[in-house]
């Protein structure tokens, strides 16, 4: 069995200019990999007709699969359709399935009139299999070339994917014989990539060839996986376990968690499990926390919500933070985010709750307060703690480094009221 | 004069797997775009020896300047560095000013002992220029071969961010003659794609050679783009300009802004140059639209605050909604959100207000109100509009879907009240 690999090729020129960020191709990889392929390439090109052709042959030198997303809308800079008919030979014709769909979807869903240029969405050449698309008008199509397989689908996110679950995946399974590649994935926290790095020294130099240690750092905490890739399912995930526990413990002190999680869905988790809930008081991440914790399903079970007291009034009416606090320490202090903390707890009858405020940037810091001064309170009913840092990233990062660090503390506190 | 053309090649296999999305690429295709570089490819590769190497020989191919992003941590699996050294010839010595400023970094700032591994760090190629890095740990490197220049930054954001404009953007600017590359951008609400393309039918076959328009299309709004290339800047800028001119008035009735601004970017700028303020009562988007606002620089000046009330005991105890409007009328309703958006306003004590309640998936939903139901409700002092949407996305889109529709609805609100 050969191992197979894929390339996804991404198209239009918002991506080369840096207007849009190119969250596809990450989904695409993660769902391939599920299956047991890898991805060899992923390339970015614009509405340029040379550039997609000479991408075409180029990754079919090296991947067995080529995933094309993005150029096929009605309009005129979307040329990826009439590309691949040239490409691969043949001429256009209307693909009556894909015709019915949309004039349904104007009539009932879009409730507007069919113009022209939507009837020209269902045009295909007439040497791809359709995929038809459910979420969307324009469909995806599927073309072979000695051995190789290319599959053409739009760029828009909820349309990619759902031809990707609902047809590419099945299709592939079905095409190839695969091998499996398995990933073991834990998180820690309070060492540094270095640190970590001499810590399981041994540890990396003894790993089976047909696993990878990958390092990934993170505000100050460093994601390590293992990935392995096999033919026999039972004996890689019987490899795959001994390795990771042998890491595991090398880096017991530190770890977070020893599943692929985000730090919210940890959070959550362990307040599903004990079935107690949490809020938060945010000055400065804006409610950027409370959003983590509610992009989560089913978050409603634990997150009670948030009160984002940016101006200081809202600090002392809503969240009663005594004002005298504020003018003798300042918003930005271990005083207020304590009361905060204590204050959002009762508020929302919780039995944690997270503080936050500090200075993002770029305006707003001072000689003794800088920008990246950031005080967070975490609480529980029976202990408050505090705890200041100082990032010095852009505003962006700042309050994401703020929402990572704030979640670690609350984190901990639930683990050591266990 | 010739058109200078730049390739990215990223590096690291989480990239591959989808782990982590690549965003670094975006933010230096928009930083070479603005000195007049276009960038052709943009590559994702794994952390494999003969992947990276094929990568670099097949973007020189095409491209006048490589950047090279990751791979040069103090890690085993970063192996940038080596593998540098060895595509451009040379061997590796310490770079004195670079282990200089680690070792003061983990002397003072990070106050923790040095370990060899660290030192490592500022061993570089003897064949490179060192571009100094102040943000870290990794210097930035750079290498000439027959005409062509290349350079590797750490895959670090702010790292890369700084090298970036501090060393590699004046080293372009100094070694090549460099042409211009202009965009126009503006947003429209309330037509579809297809019928924009239709409206500007005429306007598009007359466009300049040298002037592209594009279409990127996102929850019911679509952005348009010109943009253009020329030697001769004000030329250029002429040419735009009146191209834009063109394009508003034909889309007049749907402009939002003829700026390359994030919705929650013209709304704050709507408020502040009014001098008036906003909140937001948010249950289903848990945060994301007070996340948005405070995301821009100065919102303080206008955003006061939020609360985000995901259990209904927080709707009726901070936002006072009536319990019978829940009771009667479910907490996803018109008149539940017209409460809190008239109580957010006055809690907060602000001119304007948002409020939104809905099921954002996967559960939640039922026959009478399927996932994807979101009502929204934007407050002035005299008026309150409301409406409900369908969105048939995920979570996460949802979310994403409902925090645009409702900053849009505030500005709608906030241009009609001028």
């Amino acid at each position: 069995m050969k191992k197979v690999f894929a390339s996804i090729i991404t198209i239009g020129d918002e991506l080369l200019i840096g207007q849009v960020i190119d969250t596809n191709s990450a989904w695409i990889a993660k769902e391939l990999n599920k299956i047991g392929i890898s991805v060899k390439h992923r390339v970015a090109v614009g509405d340029v007709w040379e550039d997609i052709w000479y991408s075409l042959d180029e990754e079919s030198k090296h991947a067995d699969i080529i995933l094309l997303t993005g150029g096929l809308g009605p309009t005129a800079d979307d040329i990826t359709k009439p590309l691949l008919c040239e490409y691969f030979g043949g001429r256009m014709v209307i693909h009556q399935p894909t015709l019915d769909f949309v004039t349904n979807l104007f009539e009932h869903v879009f409730q507007r009139p069919m113009i022209e240029r939507n009837k020209k969405q269902a045009e295909v050449p007439d040497t791809c299999t359709v995929l038809l698309n459910e979420k969307g008008t324009a469909p995806g199509m599927l073309f072979e070339k000695e051995g190789k397989i290319y599959i053409s689908m739009p760029g828009v996110p909820g349309e990619m994917k759902w031809i990707t679950e609902n047809h590419v995946i099945p299709i592939i399974k079905h095409k190839f014989q695969l091998g499996f590649i398995e990933h073991r994935t834990l998180l820690t926290a309070g060492i540094g990539e270095s640190f970590l790095a001499e810590k399981i020294k041994d540890f990396e130099a003894r790993i089976p060839a047909n696993i990878k240690l990958a390092y990934l750092p993170n505000y100050g905490m460093v994601r390590l996986r293992l990935t392995g890739y096999s033919e026999e399912l039972n004996e890689l995930n019987n490899t795959l376990n001994q390795q990771f526990e042998q890491l595991k413990q090398k880096v017991n002190d530190f770890l977070v968690t020893d599943k692929d999680l985000p730090l919210e869905e940890v959070v959550g988790n362990l307040l599903k499990e004990k079935n107690q809930t949490i809020a938060t008081a945010e000055s400065c991440t804006g409610g950027y926390i409370a959003h983590l914790l509610t992009s989560i399903p089913g978050s409603s079970a634990y997150f009670n919500g948030s009160v984002v007291s940016y101006s200081n009034k809202i600090k002392e009416e809503i969240l009663h933070v005594n004002p005298l606090t504020i003018k003798q320490f300042g918003a930005v202090s271990k005083e207020t985010v304590t009361e905060m903390a204590g204050n959002i707890l009762e508020l929302m009858k919780t039995d944690y709750a997270i503080a936050v405020s500090g200075i993002m940037g770029p305006d707003g810091g001072s000689q003794e307060k800088p920008t990246g001064l950031v005080w967070i309170a975490v609480a529980s009913k029976s202990k408050i703690n505090v705890k200041h840092f100082n990032f010095r990233y852009d505003r962006s990062r700042n309050i994401q480094a703020t929402a990572t660090n704030a979640l670690n503390l609350i984190r901990q506190l639930i683990v050591d009221n266990s």
